[in-house]
């Protein structure tokens, strides 16, 4: 085994190339008028500034757009729940790519929409798989994803406003597993494929602080889950820079073994 | 060689962690209120919709933004300026990935602020480097991007509005360049330090209708360039994904060898 591993790494270092025909899973949602964004969050929004021929003839198209940074597929930054974190640029990008953990937890959300992922989740996963491998990406795939851009059946309702809130059921992670993450594994990013790392009903969103405190970034309504395997993928996630930013608009992809 | 390639092909499948260790560099700017944009194109703005304790007594910090999708370290969808061609969320990954062929141009732009890169230019490199690689990231480095972000010397303006485009000057990809790469030369994108990759005095834009006709993306106003090697790194560049947009933010990042 260790042969192998810096056989790897000399034949990495010499050529990156192989990377031009791995395989590839866009986990993005991309981002529209239908685009789901929390209920007192404002949508996604393009405007065509111009589309067509232009005076002198050739064809041009450009839009502007707006939205919030939490919403449709996204980066959650370590500030947007702790004082004194990391902002959406200040992230190292190392922290936002790693090799996948894929936590399959259909089963235990199916008929309860306020499932959050046990700490006996993840090590059922380890045995399987073995320990985590350190600097981890942790996926939680709940099913949840299959419901986009359904809002009434992906959030839980498709109202909008703060009466709303109350009314959001989707699983997330509970937060003795995300205490356990910080204690015992040293991971360096978590997703998942509902609207937030804590579940629909939360109120304090105790998940989000415990991961944060720990300058570990969250990413949201990640797209595809059911396209990775349990292990053995690779993951990329590149969040559009926003200086001082609490989150943003991410592009993750991931590569197969 | 092909044996190399081969072992390179089967270590990399085998184990992708080698990535954990790459060397990586950002050649992202920052979005923010500083970021330069077209002088005719909406600004990059941050506001903020909550920061500080909330009422729960959790700390909280949130904004939403707007911008126009062409300002900033951006991608140009080759529909930006060639009807029928992908748009922003089209654009396979693949073509957004590869290995880079760094072009150094400073000392043809140096005191000619109008400078458009030959064809010879690329000769050059590959006289030195051998043939580009099939799918390469081709990145002009003019010196324009030290200048960011002052407007003035950036751009060539800090003017803002219709009357300041004629003002416009600063370094770009020559036509027959372009038209020679798209010809005689199988890359997946380029880009460069600069805000277009037609010229500041550019009317017509041909540089940019020739390379998106051929569907070949543009980066613009790519950062941090003096800190890749003319070959041997890698290019992983990944826009927000908008749906049927022209373009928008880049996260773009280099491997080093
Ligand atoms: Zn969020
Ligand atoms: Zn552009």
């Amino acid at each position: 085994m260790p042969v192998l591993l810096s056989l790897s790494l000399i034949c990495f270092w010499s050529d990156f190339s192989a990377l031009d025909n791995a395989k590839l899973v866009d986990l993005t949602h991309a981002f529209s008028e239908k685009t789901l964004y929390w209920p007192t969050a404002k949508g996604f929004q393009l405007n065509e500034d111009f589309k067509g021929t232009t005076d002198n003839g050739f064809y041009y198209e450009a839009n502007s757009f707006s939205a919030a940074e939490h919403g449709g597929t996204h980066l959650d930054a370590p500030i947007h729940f702790a004082a004194d974190t990391w902002t959406c640029d200040q992230i190292p990008i190392q922290k936002l790519m790693g090799t996948a953990v894929v936590i399959d937890v259909r089963k235990q959300c199916k008929g309860n929409r306020d499932y959050q992922v046990q700490i006996g989740d993840f090590k059922n996963w380890e045995k399987q798989h073995g320990q985590m491998p350190k600097d981890a990406i942790v996926l939680l795939r709940t099913g949840n994803g299959k419901h986009w851009p359904d809002a009434e059946k992906y959030l839980g309702t498709a109202e909008r406003g703060p009466q709303a809130v109350p009314k959001l059921h989707f699983p997330g992670l509970h937060p003795e597993a995300a205490a356990w993450l910080v204690a015992e594994r040293h991971i360096d990013a978590i997703g998942l494929d509902t609207p937030s790392i804590d579940y629909g009903q939360s109120q304090l969103f105790e998940t989000h602080q415990i991961l944060f405190a720990a300058n570990i970034p969250a990413f949201e309504n990640v797209a595809n889950l059911d396209q990775l395997p349990p292990k053995g993928a690779y993951i990329i996630a590149l969040p559009m820079k926003i200086q001082a930013g609490s989150g943003g608009p991410l592009r993750i992809i991931a590569l197969l073994p």
